[in-house]
């Protein structure tokens, strides 16, 4: 175990500061703001939070949590279930957490996770008091070694006060080596991100630390927490053919080489079936710069498919979380993990020219996305960092099913309950259906490609209500207000969005 | 005439393709792609546009016109009225123009400014046919130097299979030199935009062409456009002053220096207002790094306050238009005029920390913000470049007044008819009640603060629709859908969105 441990905490400095878990969560008093590593559940101190929530049993006190993107279960729903926490920025996942939020009982700020950085440089979400990160190690030279994710730890470091390290005695040693940490000046006193290919390393290998800062050091044994695995469907499957056909077509006429541009690919069940059928497709060399790299990347740099990724976090499942520490010594010449500022920074992807794909909620014959919330109000996961890539991608690609609760539900609406992205930032929208290429098009011409792609069973109500729009109202973007929730009002009064089941079947 | 020819068209070969507008404008096809400078009525041709809107009265076609911005009564107004245009992008404002679009007899896409050069390079809007470009000179080495804008001419030159200069002989000779011609290669193979400092010059002082491109050199002496004065009113008088307020805040709590940082200002009268505040304001050394120059950023140039300025265009009153001459030479060290591209580039505005303000049409309670459709559905003029500095800037401020026609509109609605900056994206509203400063706070707690700078016979009836929200549907954004647009439903029906005007008051 000692040996462990001075291989893993390898500056004397550190090694002094070993305190348990309950002690370090000892310091934290009501109302500080916490800036805590960890993103889709990679990388996030375990021992602290839980530790944390503990005391919340027993002792009445609130905290504001502040992360990379979401935690896990011994975490956000820990920390949520002891209800301890405040506020809650710029991203979670967990449905606890999420219950809490929408039932009023904390406080939510969903943000651009490129944004976060900068809000905490400027001040407006005042200063951090404790960082918690956890990490693969500490070197000699005093880096904190990062594990499965970057997120927003670099910053949080850099402005807190003091500093809580986990150092997960479990982590792979691979994990040294395989991330980019560079950290932005202020606004007006930096230069440009030099980041002018995917695999370009601008940092360093770990995040740099004042050792004074650093109140304590945590040990932990918590293994990485898998995500799951959504095996293709026939829906899903035909979303993923669809957006390969769309590309195909890119390539076939000329806008794009084989290699493709660098892609970014949402997380979940879409986007792992087409990182699954990319493996049979005609694309070679293919390079990712995304956020958050999943199983399916790795398949296909075995497949020889694609020869780079970089992003801020790893979500893997759990055959590759238990295979992790192997395929980062396998994979580490050909990933790279950055902080969510740079992954996410609108320099690097419009400079690169981003291909982005990132899964809807629902969306309107216009082609506005709402990505979050549920009927307008309530929120299911965050905006993270899809507003960042669909604002500055070379092609921004947005998928949904036509159809959820067993048809009850369309996907494409007339009028979105809530727009993250607006329809100057969408350019392709798939559905199992088939693909809307909106580019170049005006509204009015977006609404007949879009209303194609909703599901038969709807399409009768959105060509019946777009057509009375243009005849009754006109406009650049033709809506009857009192009519362009009529699909949500009839879904909450009747349970489903269909106007008359029998007539349209 | 002749001497002034030859100082104007200072290259040879240009001489020889000297043509009558009505010869150039005959060359011009059916369905062609038109790529024309211009922004806010500067720097675009006018000899032109006449001519070919004149012969469209005789001919039947149409083609596509792509701009920098809008274009004046000689152009925009012009070409509408002989019905020669098929699609307008990225932006207009004229009147005529704007109907004809609302009344489905023209298509427009509105596009974030900073996006065009990007879609011209992919292709989404076709090759562009011709170029038609308003020039204060051609030097010797016959580089083409624009007028009182940029917009996208580098771009429409670069990619244009034909290009018509129209040499403008009563432009100021001083436009040489203030014009920062910078432009980027494709994406995946361009480097950084180097600006560091607003000042920071990047490029040539002209647009470089092809000779063998240039099919026609036009001639004219049409002076350029004045844009009305607004005045102050007490109204914009009261969002000015609130703004400095905010702005005075954010100095006295260090989170500003008294040069502030470099801003980026809207057009019109609560612009205009602002910037008269200013100079009795405490700021010195304050940089402009905007996208439109008007005559109170010269007044601040005057008075000692702004010390650069750059945009990519001018919007000038009569009285600095009747000086223009003058005044270029007399500011030639402290304003620069760069490719919209580059003035609206998110790489930039996000480097530097740009603080942003425009002007809003409606505002919502969750701080979502509609910049161009009335009611949801008629176009006023667009987008313009509200989006690249909203989302990229240190500090995005919108600002309305709190009522519109006479008190019968609110432009604070419990939900937006069109969404052009998310929630995400904006941190203080201004309306001459006040300002709301959303910065750190969760939805539920900005609606408190928007709701507080309505007008005060709209805020029960905004409370009473977030206290039925809260308390029946709850949610993260709390809100009625029902209900969502019963004010402008209301103002629909009954001519006012006040819902029972006697009990209110």
């Amino acid at each position: 175990m000692e040996k462990i441990i001075s291989e893993k905490i390898r500056n004397k400095a550190f090694l002094d500061k070993i305190v348990s878990a309950e002690e370090a969560a000892s310091w934290i008093q009501d109302g500080m703001n916490l800036g805590m590593s960890g993103f889709t559940l990679f990388g996030e101190p375990k021992e602290f939070p839980r530790a944390l929530s503990e005391r919340g049993k027993k002792e009445k006190f609130k905290v504001n949590v502040y992360t990379g993107a979401s935690l896990g279960p011994a975490a956000d729903q820990a920390m949520a279930e002891a209800g301890i926490v405040n506020l809650r920025v710029p991203y979670q996942a967990n449905p606890v957490m999420r219950k809490k939020i929408n039932d009023g009982e904390m406080y939510y700020i969903d943000q651009h996770l490129s944004h976060m950085a900068e809000e905490i440089r400027k001040g407006t979400l005042g200063k951090i008091d404790y960082a918690i990160i956890e990490a693969a190690a500490i070197t000699e030279d005093g880096l904190i070694i990062p594990t499965g994710s970057v997120g927003n730890s670099p910053i949080f470091v850099e402005k807190a006060e003091n500093v809580i390290i986990e150092v997960n005695l479990t982590a792979p040693k691979a994990y040294e080596g395989i991330h980019d940490i560079y950290i932005q000046k202020d606004q007006g006193e930096r230069g440009e991100i030099p980041i002018y290919n995917v695999s370009d390393r601008i940092g360093e290998i770990g995040i740099r630390v004042d050792p004074d800062k650093v109140r304590g050091v945590i040990l932990s044994e918590q293994p990485d927490i898998p995500s799951p695995l959504f095996e293709p469907n026939e829906e899903t499957q035909a979303i993923a053919d669809h957006l390969i056909d769309f590309l195909n077509k890119e390539v076939e006429e000329g806008r794009l080489p084989i290699s493709l541009a660098p892609l970014q690919s949402g997380v979940g069940s879409v986007a792992n079936a087409v990182l699954k059928n990319m493996k049979d497709a005609q694309f070679r060399d293919v390079e990712v710069h995304s956020e958050v790299l999943q199983d399916g990347i790795f398949d296909l740099i075995d497949a020889g498919i694609v020869k780079f990724a970089t992003g801020t976090a790893l979500s893997l499942s759990k055959k590759r979380v238990d295979s992790l520490a192997e395929d980062l010594e396998k994979y580490k010449d050909k990933i790279m993990f950055r902080p969510q500022e740079i992954s996410n920074n609108p320099e690097v992807i419009r400079r690169l020219g981003v291909i982005s794909f990132n899964t809807a909620l629902e969306v309107d014959i216009y082609g506005n996305v709402n990505s979050t919330h549920v009927s307008g109000t309530h929120i299911m996961n965050g905006i993270g960092g899809s507003g960042d890539f669909a604002r500055n991608a070379r092609i921004t690609i947005f998928v949904t099913p036509s159809l959820a609760k067993g048809g009850k539900i369309s996907a494409i609406v007339p009028f979105v309950s809530h727009i993250d992205h607006t329809e100057h930032d969408v350019d392709v929208i798939i559905t199992e259906q088939g693909y809307a290429d909106l580019r170049g098009l005006p509204p009015v011409k977006r609404a007949e490609k879009i209303i194609e792609i909703a599901h038969p069973t709807y399409r009768p109500q959105l060509r019946a209500y777009f057509e009375e729009a243009k005849a009754k109202v006109g406009g650049q973007t033709p809506h009857i207000l009192e009519k362009a929730f009529s699909f949500h009002t009839n879904l909450k009064e009747k349970g489903t969005m269909l106007f008359e089941e029998e007539k349209v079947k």
